[in-house]
């Protein structure tokens, strides 16, 4: 007796809109405020870092925001993704449960993030920009612009912390195979990066500092722009298209989640799973529990404060109101770079506040050791960040074991890990150990976050 | 006006056959021939080194052999491929012809070998084989064996070659992510490898020691065999499912090849890609034209003699009548190191030798800069490998502009780069050289060829 593994979409079921939540949220999202004046931003103070329609997008109400058909016409490289049933998975846990998940690693750049790399890059180049700038730090997010760019005409520079960049060439090496060009941050490229290395020559960067360089050559060119990864309302946007995909495969499979499941660092392809399900909820339909997994060492839904705080060290981005550790925390070296990052994701936060989702946080061995088994089982070495939501996923499976109930458990597989094997490596060898951030440098972080009124 | 980019196919529609083109061959393919008597091999010659099933395989006269639903199920993981339209492409080429290419690059370990890991690992367990053993260079066979073991509940033992093992330890992490055990090659562990290291404690190892450490484990062992991942019948056998799926794949684009492209060390997957197509003009169907596509620096094909050789530098393993460059030639450091063999598949040979294929061959530096022009048109980076394959796939679509042609070009994408980037990393450096055989050497390596009676 065979059963079906996998649920693939044709081409045409690829989603012709975005899902923006912000038109089904009970309560609105509390306004980002001016680094100088405190004051609610308008449209005008960030058209000079990104294009009007993505602005548009980041403040629109629309429940519905058509994918253009140039940007849908290169999603189909590799969308619809698969959804996965883990049959070897659930009978390796012995769990009654019925565990599914979405693989966003069959991507050029072997994650979600070209889920809005491309939408970016294309709305920049319709309205004329030539040059993007960002940040990456192990160097995902600058691998999925680089491909963005090549695909757009679009030149992009990519500053990437200057750790990631001396120890991990190879993303370096991907990006430049897609045309963009890496500089390592701190740079001379730009007064900020140059007051850096005046003061510490051999200072290894931070996403903070990498940030404020990508931001100052956007700021101070006419026909340069900025990207962002993750965090913000459009970028979240961008990666519903994971969940309604995998709405459409549920049906297929003839099931509905229970719970859902999904990593958060900034929480963009959290938000890509779950946001098309909590929407659903919101509008009186089924309401799965919704869990957010994210690493012990950086965890800022479990243990951070929801309050305005800055998205960079340097201070020169918009506050925003957020789970956040503080902008001075600094996140310990553990493996999953991509969920190394102070704050969280303003709309996740606000869905947290408004007790719409869970969250959870694991140390990292215990993550590899659910990557080790899910690989075994199911073939796909994780990505050490995905190790996080197939740990979570575990949990909820041996929970419906314990109690004997066969849920239907639903995660994100955000992206592979053949990029990020010197981790596993360091797993196998005993050498991999659990971070812990400073328990005193958090109070101080938080003690230092930035008093600000009220907005109206 | 969108297009279709991918063909996708129904778990439904995984092909429930290999085929075999030895049933369709015009003259029978000359035998393997035993080491030491130098006459022709039986199954129980091979006994010891592979289960029966595997050894009918390789001497079956069927047209198509089932594959068993448990291998079916396994590879139902990531089959059946997705088959491409290369539109960015041909477009930056400014090509009339129409370029499809067949993706390998979603298995679990990046590549075509999985295909006949799982059925190899299958067949053994099936026969109450507890353990494996195989030789890997880079490391694409070691990893898609290890995963294939770790479904089956079967012990592997990977010897790596040791340069290969010191310089590319993420392989090896990925083998033991898949509870495989990896031994650098020559090693203590076998007879052969402590008299290579008592005669030279560096010794850097090689493919031919290598093997000739897992055959003699295997040998010696009851309950263990050994696994080759290319060069024999049933191996090529087994991966036949890529060029039958790719033809039901044309079927749906409503397009047939008038050429097929594919890179060749062993011949794996080339013969994947071709044999399905050859055969069904070998029985009076359509001929597309056929490319081998070989690197310049261990050219087999296109500079080897078509003669009885040893498989292996120790001379343990059988001989077979192939294009060979003698099993004493040392092939250049390139970078595509699953080219990287002295001989070709008697298969594919045979062939060569009835005119039913053609080969080219090319310098790493051409293929590395199509590597690039196809990775920044249509996203994904290939294998250092599979780049040869899209170098003669772009050289047959600038002939069409050329001529003028709309000739249908389908090529075999056998695996991604994502483990190769320093090989990238190099070429964007200006590091990488084109390597080139020492002709001498070629030429002494071919004098020494051994002499064998002719088979009655």
């Amino acid at each position: 007796m065979s059963h079906q593994t996998k649920y693939l979409l044709e081409e045409s079921q690829l989603p012709k809109a975005w899902y923006n939540i912000q038109a089904d949220l009970p309560k609105p999202l509390p306004p980002p405020l001016h680094p100088g004046t405190m004051q609610p931003l308008g449209p005008a103070d960030l058209a000079p870092l990104f294009p009007m329609s993505l602005i548009q997008q980041e403040v629109s109400q629309e429940r519905e925001i058509e994918i253009p058909e140039p940007v849908r016409d290169v999603l189909r490289l590799w969308r619809p993704s698969p959804l996965f049933r883990a049959h070897r998975l659930e009978k390796a846990l012995g769990t009654p449960a019925k565990i599914f998940y979405k693989y966003e690693g069959v991507s050029p750049a072997g994650s979600h993030k070209p889920n809005t790399a491309i939408p970016q890059a294309f709305f920049n180049m319709t309205e004329g920009v030539k040059k993007l700038t960002t940040e990456t730090g192990a160097g995902q997010w600058g691998t999925s612009l680089a491909f963005a760019g090549s695909l757009f005409g679009i030149d992009v520079t990519v500053f990437q912390v200057r750790v990631s960049y001396d120890q991990k060439p190879y993303r370096r090496a991907v990006m430049e195979t897609y045309g963009a060009r890496c500089i390592a941050s701190p740079s001379m490229e730009t007064n900020y990066g140059r007051s850096v290395l005046a003061a510490r020559p051999d200072h290894p960067g931070s996403l903070g500092i990498a940030i404020s360089e990508a931001v100052e050559i956007a700021a101070t060119n006419d026909d340069t722009k900025y990207a962002l990864g993750s965090v913000l309302n459009h970028v979240l946007m961008h990666q519903t298209i994971t969940g309604i995909e995998a709405m459409q495969q549920m049906q297929m499979a003839d099931c509905w989640p229970d719970v859902i499941v999904g990593c958060t660092g900034g929480g963009s392809n959290f938000a890509g799973i779950a946001f098309p399900f909590i929407g659903q909820g919101l509008r009186g339909g089924a309401k799965p529990r919704i869990v957010a997994v994210e690493p012990a060492a950086c965890p800022s839904l479990t243990r951070g404060k929801y309050a305005y705080d800055f998205g960079d060290t340097a201070h020169m981005a918009p506050l925003t109101k957020m789970h956040t550790l503080g902008s001075t925390f600094t996140p310990p070296g553990f493996h999953a770079g991509g969920l190394r990052y102070h704050g969280m994701a303003p709309l996740v936060s606000h869905l947290k506040e408004l007790g719409l989702l869970e969250a959870t946080a694991y140390h990292q061995t215990e993550c590899f050791a659910a990557g080790v088994a899910f690989a075994r089982a199911e073939g796909i070495v994780p990505a050490p960040e995905a190790n996080h939501a197939v740990k979570g996923a575990i949990e909820e499976a041996l929970r419906c074991k314990r109690e004997g109930r066969s849920e239907v458990i639903l995660f994100n597989l955000c992206g592979h890990g053949h990029f990020d094997m010197a981790a596993y490596q360091a797993y196998f060898s005993g050498q991999l150990r659990d971070d812990h951030y400073d328990e005193a440098e958090l109070a101080m972080a938080l003690a230092g976050l930035p008093s600000v009124p009220e907005p109206a």
